[in-house]
């Protein structure tokens, strides 16, 4: 059978990290997802000035300090990108490429999205538009699809869709592209616009061109929360949360940038102590 | 002409901390009221685990870190002991022992406070029932006193009563008391339950004994919010505040145990950024 986790965490900022050590010291079974980098919003940063009790540091100093942690405290990081979240009743589902997980509670540090949605994207979503190559690539078969990759470790996905689909066109929305399969035809330097469906095909219009295809996938770094818990209530593009970090859907909880501003490390880390703590009396209550 | 900072931070637990060194990376003009210690409830830990980026640290450690943040940002603690704070329209006054000091906003992280108020204390406070020594002291002159001290430096407070007063009563709440002035008769293993007037006398009633005055000081280490700041909306015993961290107050802003639970170091130090963050864009706004 498959495990039930107490609390599954989505992230590796700040947030999700102390969310992770304070469940952990309360004895609870958790599973952490996210990267072993822990998040490029730490690493990248220069100089950090505002973390107390760490005087100066660089984003790399921050990153190990908090690697150390976990490792002190013995907790994995699963590398498994969630898809969705969906409530099952008394326990939610979580959707990964090929895998699903089971958790009896959610804590969302997932960061904030950058840029809104496409224009045509969210009307088309699931019926021509797609978020997920791996769950939507057995669709694909003698078809042809359009990716745009946000980042490097989605040529994997269009990979995967490739052995799959006739013809992928992979728009690449970064540099450096590996060379990928004879199938996969990888456009550079354009910036994706808009999408239209037309009949049964789909278009993606750039600043430059136009590709048609049988579906489009958008593959970002990160998914808006909305789409990745559906029913999740919003508030100036945030999860509105409450003083505890709850959402409206219960066992649900959120900490970090995702939950609204200011964006900082240390107010996303206190967040995650306080939904940690949440998520825990809440599996007390329910029991 | 006295000083105006833009904000004054009273208390020097991880909140108040983490709001000093944000406002000054924000480059405005602070002033920071505690004590060097910082805040017994960080000295006396014995292992913190759950702060992130600092897997296993003491209490001591955990001080010394936040002391050398203090240091690398050059911001001083005022060891001055903040009695009321009082809205004056556009800014804010704060009485300390003898002195004054003003701001535009403040940030109250004084922790929270343990127990109740005894029976009889609220209905007599301002009219026989007195928290500030210093303050109240001119008062007394050919009168009597009984004191309430609930920790070591409050001694000093009881001696510049005994200045004025004809005599003192001290009961003390803690061991080891000094040899204080002979108008002070110490008491100690007296555990107060009571205050009583009668007519214009105040009784103290012990588990012991009963000390009746003309009036009774009550000095605790910290004093409940809404005591500090006449007028604060409180909500279950802590300060009501919004996901900014602002009170009902406009421009007061507060952090840490006093908001509410859970009690932890970097909840309170994450509200901390948060209400320093917010009181600079009250200030922005403001002017
Ligand atoms: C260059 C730079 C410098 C900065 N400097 C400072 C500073 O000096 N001080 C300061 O306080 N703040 C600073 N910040 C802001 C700070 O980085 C953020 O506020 C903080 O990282 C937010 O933490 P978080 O936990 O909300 O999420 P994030 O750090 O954004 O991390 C979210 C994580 O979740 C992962 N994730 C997202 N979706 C999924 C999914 N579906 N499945 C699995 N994993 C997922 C992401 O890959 C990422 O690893 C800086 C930011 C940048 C970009
Ligand atoms: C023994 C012990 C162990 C703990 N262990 C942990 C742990 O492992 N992990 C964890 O997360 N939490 C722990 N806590 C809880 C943690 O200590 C508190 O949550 C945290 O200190 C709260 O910070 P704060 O900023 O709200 O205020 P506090 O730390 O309470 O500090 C308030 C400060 O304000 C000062 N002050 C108050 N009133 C005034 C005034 N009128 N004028 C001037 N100064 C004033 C006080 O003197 C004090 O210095 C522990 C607490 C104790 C007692």
């Amino acid at each position: 059978m498959m495990s039930r986790y107490d609390i599954a965490i989505i992230g590796t900022g700040p947030g999700g990290l102390e969310a992770a050590i304070t469940a952990k010291l309360r004895n609870k079974d958790i599973i952490l997802f996210g990267t072993k980098e822990l998040s490029p919003k730490i690493t990248k940063a220069v100089e950090i000035r505002n973390y107390l009790g760490l005087p100066s540091i660089s984003g790399d100093g921050l990153a190990k300090a908090y690697t150390d942690h976990l490792e002190a405290m013995d907790i994995k990081i699963n590398e498994a990108r969630i898809s969705a979240v969906y409530a099952m009743g008394d326990y939610f589902a979580l959707q990964a490429s090929g895998e699903m997980y089971e958790a009896k509670t959610i804590i969302i540090s997932t960061g904030v999205v950058a840029g809104r949605p496409f224009p045509g994207e969210d009307e088309n979503l699931g019926s021509g538009v797609s978020y997920c190559a791996t769950c939507d690539a057995a669709l694909y078969k003698g078809k042809e699809a359009v990716v745009i990759g946000y980042s490097k470790s989605k040529e994997e996905d269009a990979l995967f869709l490739a052995e799959n689909a006739d013809k992928v066109t992979y728009v690449a929305l970064y540099k450096d592209v590996s060379e990928l399969a004879d199938n996969i035809e990888v456009i550079t330097g354009n910036v994706p616009k808009e999408i239209i469906r037309e009949g049964d095909k789909m278009t993606l219009v750039t600043n430059k061109d136009r590709f048609t295809a049988d579906g489009i996938f958008i593959l970002r770094d990160v998914l808006s929360a909305e789409k990745l818990v559906p029913g999740l209530l919003m508030e100036d593009g945030h999860i509105a949360v409450g003083r505890d970090m709850s959402t409206n859907i219960e066992g649900v909880f959120a900490c970090g940038d995702v939950t609204g501003k200011p964006y900082q490390y240390i107010k996303a880390a206190g967040e995650g102590n306080v939904a940690a703590l949440s998520a825990i009396s809440y599996l007390t209550v329910k029991r």
